[in-house]
């Protein structure tokens, strides 16, 4: 491999605050796991589970904790908090894209609409009438903006991603591809005469806060009135379901193909893992965590931490998944039971005569 | 705020026949939840969970059924249904939007396509040869209709909607954002000797009846040969996925994150609850009702309610869910149980001798 | 129905190498359902559960094994795999549909993208910089190739599909509406101080093996460092999330709405059912099999069938399961064995006195 232009360790170390021991001077070219890196990149250790491959990295330096294991000819860099440290330095290595400003002649941009002077709008991206885009935003390809919504600025919205009427992102927004932010959330109501499911007009909006992310294909409905809200600073995996009048506090995360159905409030920093479901019109509370698969039943106090469907306690459900597996044997054990106990009574009965 | 134009609750509560308690001749300007009201708006009381937001609501006038509390100073509609009536009056104020009749010049459309002259196609948008598109119905940028499929009339299609080839979509039928009609069906054959999953090709379609909705980024396969169907006034939520050759009665609703295998079919007024998953092959009767997040793994009777993975009838279900939580003290119990027993079998041995 | 041009049936039966019993010279005019068949089409018998009609199918042939029921006036193949021959005779009357190669006016093609002559890239769709399109591969409208994209022979990428910038898909690759090849992986260090979920960027890229088929709105992302790969031959039903890192074996079927977390290994050959979910960083051997809606928690040994949520051995999970249903009367039989218990050890004690 070729030698390919770095920066010093040493001013990547002072950009986390951390401390270097080993060669400062030498050139990192890039950043990688530790498997993968090669002998100019920088990786970080993150977790005890990757102790070995800790200790056969090629890398030339290494985020790390001050209790991790070292050897020699590799530098390490000491700081709080690895993953975070290399978040920070991967983001020198990988800034965010620009795009040359500018509508292209491919776009359907209404005459009306207000797109800012240093936005980037691709060719097949639509903006309708009324609708707003900020300075250095990015609309891809395939990207719909509705009348009247509005993005703020940095968004990056990718291709075939959909805002619907009068929505609202805020600034600094990611939006991935074939997301859908403001249909229709699903409301009917039930006239058994016809019968027929009668539409409820969802009339209100979504609203996506500052610095959300969105991952692809997930869908935040609109609200039946008033808005849904994705909090500022909260993210939000591929596949996700936000219903009709859903408030997600800021700085929550989503994990992918969870769903959180109607009018329900997830507070600040929750953390819902992966396919877990939420019922409607209940709350989970501030830094509440739910683990993957469970199904919310009934509002979760703040700080708590619950599994299972219906979820309760997590370390509660973890015993009782333990005994579960067992469950079988458990029910043989109480039939054996059973019939020791009828004969103890019948033998009592008999010496009772 | 300033006053908006509104109009009379008298025709309003006349719409819905519903019987004006208060002062009649009030103009309404709105509609809105019971919390969010404003007071030239009408809010509907759906549920005991909102008894509170009824009380402090500042709503001019509220839909109530007989029974609900009142304060004064509140207009009130009594009607058998309010959550029915608030969807009738909210489409009085919130009227599907009509689109100017016409094919953009930015759309592509074949020449042996047949869009009807007051169909919408805007910009962005692609209609096939042979396709057919209906009166009134409006197509969205980067919607894509396949050869000769078929889109009714007064049918909306949110933007990158793909309806492929041959499928057919009836009247009145609302395919929200990203949703896909028509995509091959998951059906392979193991050849070991490769070995290989060799295609079956999926020749049929799909076919979405009249007054159906299908949410955002929702997928109803074609069938491997024959029609998949979705029947008439069915409404379906976003991220469902529909297998190939499945068969969706009239009038369910199938709720987000819901899955359907191959070949299955949901009778009349079903309703599957969010991320519930149907096995392949199997019937799930009318008026069945399924709870979230269950798994059905065979037949389901006519009427039945099921819950849990695999689901069975749900009030069991429920009592099954609470021991579950205790499980381990069960467990433990019955430890305690067999040592007592031993204890007392031991002492019976004892004093046998 | 007028008749249909066919094919005889030695043709076909010689096709696949199965042996007619009846009437090998009869036309075969299409393919169909055994209770769809018109009485020129073929069909198969792939399962006793269809025994009923396959004794009243209208089919002029049907595919067997050689234990099959016979009747009269219906002419049969034998074969081994009944499933896998209908597959490979459906083909001959469903060939991949050809598309009239070039590049369409409206379509935005980069100058420096490189596409091949005979591959066809519809209106609507976008080629960026340096992004590669080979022979036969058709892009359909919406489709998005972002820059250094590499797509190779032969792929069908249908409407709305995103692949982002420097991603891989292989040779005789089907990619379904709305799907999205290398989003984003989900990658965020926590900074308390500020506080904020600072993003890791997602450099790596997504790799789509040859023969491999990804269903509609299925996201697999970008890895963060390195490559996501989905491997060669592998089927990946619709709504299915592939996070960033993990790698899926050759041959292997993810089915509808499964999910699987960061860094994990899917071996060769495995099978994940309907909504199954596993978390990050283990390894699924080969061959394993995964029931629906289970939640894999720790690494599953080659070969294994797991069921539950958390995941454990299949069988034990069916007793465990039919145990659940029944664990309500369970509890109930320990209260009253207590009390029982109770009653002998008192008796005990007052006859001990």
């Amino acid at each position: 491999m070729a030698a390919r232009a770095g920066r010093p360790l040493s001013e990547l170390a002072a950009h986390v605050g951390g401390e270097v021991w080993g060669d400062a001077s030498i050139a990192i070219a890039g950043v990688n796991g530790l498997a993968e890196a090669k002998p100019d990149e920088l990786s970080f250790y993150g977790s005890p589970r990757y102790k070995r491959q800790l200790l056969e990295t090629r890398a030339a330096a290494v985020l790390i904790t001050a209790d991790a294991p070292r050897r020699e000819g590799v530098a390490y860099v000491k700081v709080g908090n690895p993953h975070l440290a290399f978040a920070r330095i991967s983001a020198l290595f990988h800034p965010r894209p620009t795009f040359r400003p500018g509508v292209s002649a491919g776009a359907q941009v209404h005459p009306q609409a207000i797109v800012h002077p240093q936005a980037t709008v691709m060719a097949g991206a639509t903006v309708e009438r009324g609708a707003q885009v900020g300075a250095r935003t990015a609309l891809f390809p395939g990207v719909y903006l509705g009348e009247q919504a509005v993005v703020g600025e940095d968004c990056t919205l990718y291709p075939n991603v959909t805002v619907r009427e009068r929505c609202v992102v805020g600034s600094r927004v990611t939006l991935h591809a074939s997301c859908v932010v403001g249909a229709d959330g699903f409301g009917f109501a039930l006239d058994l005469e016809v019968p027929e499911h009668v539409k409820v007009p969802q009339a209100g909006i979504a609203r996506i806060e500052d610095d959300v992310e969105l991952g692809a294909c997930t869908c935040v409905d609109r609200a039946t009135t008033g808005e849904t809200v994705i909090g500022r600073g909260s993210k939000v995996d591929n596949l996700v379901q936000i219903a009709h009048n859903v408030r997600v506090g800021p700085m929550s995360l989503l994990c992918a193909q969870a769903g959180v159905s109607g009018s329900t409030e997830l507070g600040a920093g929750v953390v819902l893992a992966g396919q877990v479901g939420v019922v409607g019109h209940i709350r989970i509370g501030d830094m509440a965590k739910i683990g993957a698969q469970s199904g919310v039943a009934q509002d979760v106090p703040d700080g708590a931490v619950m599994s299972g469907s219906p979820a309760f306690d997590h370390k509660r459900w973890l015993r009782s998944s333990v005994e579960f597996e067992r469950l079988s044997e458990l029910s043989r054990e109480v039939r054996q039971l059973r019939r020791r106990l009828e004969a103890l009574e019948k033998s009592r009965e008999e010496s009772g005569r």
